[in-house]
């Protein structure tokens, strides 16, 4: 592609693109890399943002990548460390100079070099650890104590409080003369004498009330406290549900320990959407930097899984080998069946999935929506049924063969909406990732079904 | 379920069940609206967030819901109203009674009004729009004039700006006599004369610095303006990417016009995964309070789409009616070759599909993920092609069908791993969401050449 016809894609490119990386400038950046031209690394690389320059790393192939590092040399900074994705970020790891990792360390705040530690093996978290000076390295340590995933690994332990019976211009006052605060803060916690919270004030209502008032007169609704041990997925449902902006987390005294703030929270929710989606999907951690070797393993279990799946609906046509011998129209029709009973299925259970996952699928409504999805399938059983009935008549000329699929079609997707609830809705209560499994189950309830009362009605009808 | 048991399985109830709904609570409200005992209901939902009474809502069936409503009375406020599930706030609007529910809309921010106003029928809209004073109606309408879902309907137009050439000490007098600051508000905005964003300070950095300090000293790295034409989705994968708390939202001539704050940005992106999540699945917009009948009708379409994928693959099978009469195992194994091919074409499909929404998978890396796709279905084909040769030598004693479902399995899932990463990516390129339109096509590929190759080699080879 030519120079000029890059340009022209550019200036068409749709509005979705904003914020992609543009060819042109990973080009750019690739040429200096080539001609070894630091300098003009330097200048290309220093408007972008951390995050982008990760996207980049991750976008260019492994020995761009090691060359790109050694060349950009010490200007590699903690964030883009932290921003890169876990797949790759052991390899960059490797290729930095001790003494630029360490000095790339040593900027982050401490809940991000948390997030770098848990992903790393031991021998990297140890260089990594040595690199803090003593007070940041034990604030590290006291994160990685708390279990993977929970709120006290996202949690910063920089926390800005007053006494819960200060009023405004105390509060102005002692913030005003601190001598140092955290680099991002947005509520002052109240603290009762045994430091438990009892409220926060956002400083925009603190900047906007007369001294005298009592904090306790401008305390938030919406406050929250966060168990230390709390899912850090139920951290981030918190924040969506009650928009928070921060909440204090305790421990099990209910006293205060750190803050979560809402860009953390956000955060784990796109992994755990990411989470969710690659799982219905039977791809596990997946990811674009991967190695070949990685993905493929990671992508086999599923796809064994489905060969299991397989195989069973095998067995059940292998029953009805003679009918097929006797009728090969079957042979040609059966996949449909299955096919739209399986469609059907993961329509349902991703619907049940995702309900789940946002707990509005409870005791509370779980029969009324089991009703449904059978409902749901009933009545596109009976359209589709028409549908193929007629398919039957018109293509092999049997009446009968119409009424086969007919009801095969009717019976398989009412057996999808139910199977498709009842197996989210069971492997969650038995402790299972409704994500993680229920595709594999809903199949294999569909083809056998498909296929069994496909062949099954077509053995006792037309022979 | 005797009272008992229910108590016991609470406390059993593990961690993940943290925010969920309490089925007790739940049947305690229901049976406060039994007996019509108004009290012990606004008692009862006293302690509820707004955001549960509305799942609380969401989840009773349709008479209750109403009766709920009716005896809550003028309790109903504004904000239950916003948080509502879409497809059945139509249904509550018109429940409520005309004062409550002006009562309830004026209590809301203007961009919550907006948000309730965008899914509404034109008189509904009309009976709120006249609920509100004068002052509120003008900015509600001037946000509804921009395009829906973009920067300008997201963003609330409740600003604090300060001159670019300021101090601390001025803006902190300013921000302590100003007559009227917004309700939420985490940075100042820095303004040139023509009223165009040149940065921000956070309300933390300006109480932690001394008066004499330039804001022009203080402001945020991370500042960036959004147009107020872009489209919502990408205003969150900004925030996400770029970790920002809130952003200005600008002109065609770059000046100040609103702003978004990360708290509406983080419902857009769960929003918009949601939908991708449902999209993949087949599902589009929908949701467990839909009517039977509009569930039926969101989910046919993609299930007519599968009939037809599923016909043209039995027109493949028919073409080779033949050779299966000759050869009845054929139809027992071919559905396993198709099936295989359908799963392996959803993994890369999917990963594919997340890539391109996370940006991750751009011009400069397309043909690289192309390569790896294949790898890896190249990769697993072999293996599983062993594993089904064995079966097919097994199963029905003949290595040469070994051998054809072997082959048959390497082509398919090569294909698979090269359709699943090419068609979404051609669909971004035409302009068409990935989400949606990947499956079918992937599928019917697989299943195509899954039957094609399975059953054209064993005609050639077996007969």
């Amino acid at each position: 592609m030519s120079d000029d016809q890059i340009l022209a894609n550019d200036q068409d490119a749709p509005e979705e693109e904003a914020y992609e990386l543009n060819r042109r400038d990973v080009a750019a950046v690739l040429y200096a890399v080539d001609i070894g031209d630091r300098d003009r690394l330097v200048d290309l690389m220093e408007p972008l943002h951390a995050a982008d320059i990760a996207d980049l790393l991750e976008q260019i192939n492994a020995f761009d990548r090691r060359r790109l590092i050694e060349l950009y040399g010490v200007e590699f900074d903690g964030e883009i460390l932290s921003e890169l994705d876990e797949a790759i970020r052991e390899d960059v790891i490797v290729v930095l100079r001790p003494e630029v990792l360490a000095e790339a360390v040593r900027e982050l705040e401490s809940d991000d070099v948390v997030d770098l530690l848990e992903d790393l093996e031991e021998p990297q978290q140890e260089a990594i650890l040595d690199a803090l000076d003593d007070a940041d390295r034990v604030v590290v340590e006291q994160a990685l104590s708390f279990p993977e995933e929970s709120a006290g690994r996202l949690m910063q332990r920089e926390v800005v409080t007053a006494p819960e019976h200060w009023n405004v211009g105390q509060t102005i006052d002692f913030l005003r003369s601190a001598e140092e605060l955290p680099e991002q803060f947005y509520h002052v916690i109240l603290v009762d004498p045994k430091h438990r919270p009892t409220g926060y004030v956002t400083l925009g209502k603190l900047m906007a009330s007369p001294r005298a008032r009592p904090l306790q007169e401008i305390v938030e609704d919406s406050f929250r406290t966060i168990p230390v041990d709390q899912d850090e997925g139920d951290v981030a449902y918190a924040f969506n549900q009650y928009h928070l902006i921060s909440a204090p987390v305790v421990d099990a005294d209910d006293r205060l320990v750190g803050v979560i703030t809402i860009d953390d929270a956000m955060a784990v929710l796109d992994e755990e959407h990411e989470e969710d989606i690659l799982r219905l999907a039977g791809v596990g951690e997946g990811s674009l930097t991967d190695r070949v070797i990685d993905t493929t393993r990671q992508r086999f279990p599923w796809l064994a899984v489905n060969l299991v799946t397989a195989v069973l609906a095998s067995l059940v046509i292998a029953l009805f080998e003679d009918v097929i011998a006797g009728f090969v129209a079957l042979a040609v029709l059966m996949p449909i069946v299955a096919s739209m009973g399986g469609n059907a299925g993961t329509q349902s259970l991703t619907v049940a999935v995702r309900a789940i996952a946002t707990k509005d699928l409870t005791g509370s409504n779980v029969w009324r929506v089991i009703r449904r999805e059978v409902l749901v399938g009933l009545v596109n059983g009976v359209i589709f049924a028409v549908v193929m009935g007629l398919v039957g008549i018109i293509w092999f000329g049997s009446p009968m063969l119409g009424v086969v699929i007919g009801i095969a079609m009717v019976v398989n997707l009412v057996v999808a909406g139910l199977a498709g609830t009842v197996i989210p809705v069971a492997l969650e209560k038995i402790g299972v990732d409704p994500a993680l499994a229920s595709g594999a189950f809903v199949t294999t309830v569909t083809d056998v079904v498909g296929f069994f009362a496909f062949l099954g009605l077509a053995a006792v009808m037309l022979l």
